[in-house]
């Protein structure tokens, strides 16, 4: 007997069970082939064929067309730190970037190194608990870099900022998780293991006219030029990640695509969510309430006691992963697409329970 | 029923077919958790189990001491041309290199891009059919950097040449699959795909005094002393392709280590090479045989019409990946760990019975 847990981890977090069943079904011999999935040949027609459906896949979800290439990349969303600025911050320019947490400092530390960067705004002094309104790059910056969602603080763009520079995102907790003008963006990276497929393979949608800035004097593994000519085979690509992040889109094609699965979202985070706009003093939210992110709500407790005994309590229940980051404390309950409203129901009755058998 | 071919393929190649039942069997539930490995946290008790068992096993089948650090690196093997360079190559020293085949010459590009690079010695003139000898690393170098095994050409250093310099070795299809004095290099890499697990993850093993080498400036992702910190921690780590990694690892073990897992690819590989020294007028070797690979055997038939029937034929009778790389042509036959002796006799003598059913 399979045993399942609802699992509210940041990342990588859960995955939908009937791709976790088809990828169990197909791992010793993939469709009549006679080998793993492991073990195919990047160069087989079994794997272009997988690596066309998730390129196509990924266009047709979000909305764009086939000026935009889509790249499954190793190294992770933090190798496209490096990445952006190597590609796309020349000598003389500048980059803008927009400061909301943890991961956009890491992408500012980064840049600096490569090349000129300037802070736009910034929500630091406040401990990340908003996303700053009213972002304006400077006239000829080279790109705007945003996050759109902050897995750490729990803050999420409800809005995308207007701008005539390339506009650049991170979105790695939020990518098809709610309606966005996708086409808007000049360049959009994400690593899959929160919302589209496992840890190991990061996705970047880059629109074909970016490519040209790509300078041939960066290492040829780090332009993405390289991988947008050869669709992500230059190399031997993260070939079972890459499979995983198939059945995932298929999956979400399913459900009725990043439409239907925003209305699920939305009433998850409404569900969880409402917990802090209705028992505030118990459940007390660390952001402000218009930032708040969908994808991950984060909240203190009345004290740290409490905090430890409910993350206790609720493993002990099923729930799992609902410790808040180091850096903030308390309680993070993560929602990606691959958790059920009947998981953020169960979990939002659990904490109710405990509240009124644990008060304060 | 599940079906199985004999998968001769360069890489990514087979796994041993234990190392995939025990994946499939643990894939919806890892181990009483509830959730599958490819959901897991890399934070998780049950993930660093896995990082620290697979370093360590890797540790003991090198034979290396805790002066060695065991990294699990995204972005493949060709992410490693650049990252050599670029911690080991600082302005003023000169990077010595060995061109022995096609992945040879992608570091070199690589690095030339970097810093100042010589070729001590190259077969390239005589289409990469040996490894060259007496090969000298000038007084000073930055390192000396080699290929141990040249998937496309069919070579293989039967004898690490000998260095006062650091020796780098790109080991990505011979690792662990000969005994070898791990201890004499001063870095390791290795892409997965080929002998110690899938595609998506490369293994550096790196000796502790290179790391005062690597330079702050650097990209943080790029620079190897982030990852040996942080035990390939940093960030997400391509945790599905270490766990198999390690479980593969686990299994070399089992098997009796490199000296046992030796033994059985020298009967391997004298039962393929043994084609060509006894019926060389039909199966024609395309290397000098003292530099003969022992894992990718090179050939070609009298024809290219033979040669196309022979890869038909053998994948109707169930012996796949047989097909030469294009600028060799041909017939290769990859015989990497995962590959049985048992496999091996079955090719031989198929092809054996090919030939006489197919004289030229």
């Amino acid at each position: 007997m399979v045993k399942r847990v609802f699992n509210f981890g940041p990342g990588p977090a859960a995955l939908p069970l009937e791709v976790l069943k088809v990828a169990q079904e197909e791992l010793l011999d993939y469709r009549g082939t006679g080998m793993s999935i492991l073990e195919i040949s990047h160069r087989s027609p079994e794997y272009e064929d997988i690596n066309n459906q998730a390129i196509s896949l990924m266009r047709e979800l979000m909305g764009v067309g086939e000026n935009y290439h889509v790249l499954f990349l190793g190294g992770g969303a933090s190798t496209q730190f490096s990445m952006i600025p190597m590609n796309f911050l020349p000598q003389g320019k500048v980059g803008a970037y927009v400061d909301t947490g943890t991961w956009s400092a890491k992408a500012i530390k980064e840049a600096e190194k490569l090349g000129k960067v300037e802070v736009v705004a910034s929500s630091k002094g406040d401990k990340y608990s908003y996303i700053p309104k009213d972002i304006k790059a400077p006239n000829g910056a080279a790109y705007l870099h945003i996050t759109s969602n902050n897995t750490i603080a729990g803050t999420q763009y409800q809005d995308m900022p207007d701008t005539d520079v390339p506009l650049i995102c991170d979105m790695s907790s939020d990518i098809l998780s709610r309606r966005r003008d996708f086409g808007k963006f000049s360049v959009i990276y994400a690593g899959a293991q929160k919302n589209i497929g496992p840890a190991g393979c990061t996705a970047v949608i880059i629109r074909d006219e970016m490519l040209a800035k790509c300078p041939d004097s960066i290492p040829t593994m780090l332009n993405y030029k390289t991988h947008a000519k050869e669709k992500s085979l230059y190399n031997t690509p993260p070939a079972f990640a890459v499979y995983i992040v198939k059945l995932v889109l298929e999956w979400v094609k399913k459900q009725g695509g990043v439409s239907a699965i925003e209305k699920v979202n939305a009433k998850k985070k409404d569900v969880i969510g409402g917990l802090i706009d209705q028992h505030g003093d118990y459940f007390k939210g660390t952001v402000q309430q218009a930032s708040r992110s969908w994808a991950n709500i984060t909240m203190r407790l009345p004290t740290e006691d409490l905090e430890k005994k409910l993350i206790a309590d609720a493993k002990a229940a099923g729930f799992i992963g609902l410790k808040g980051h180091r850096s903030v404390g308390g309680i993070r309950v993560s929602l990606y697409n691959a958790m059920t409203l009947e998981g953020a129901e169960k979990l939002a009755a659990f904490m109710l329970d405990f509240m009124k058998k644990n008060p304060k």
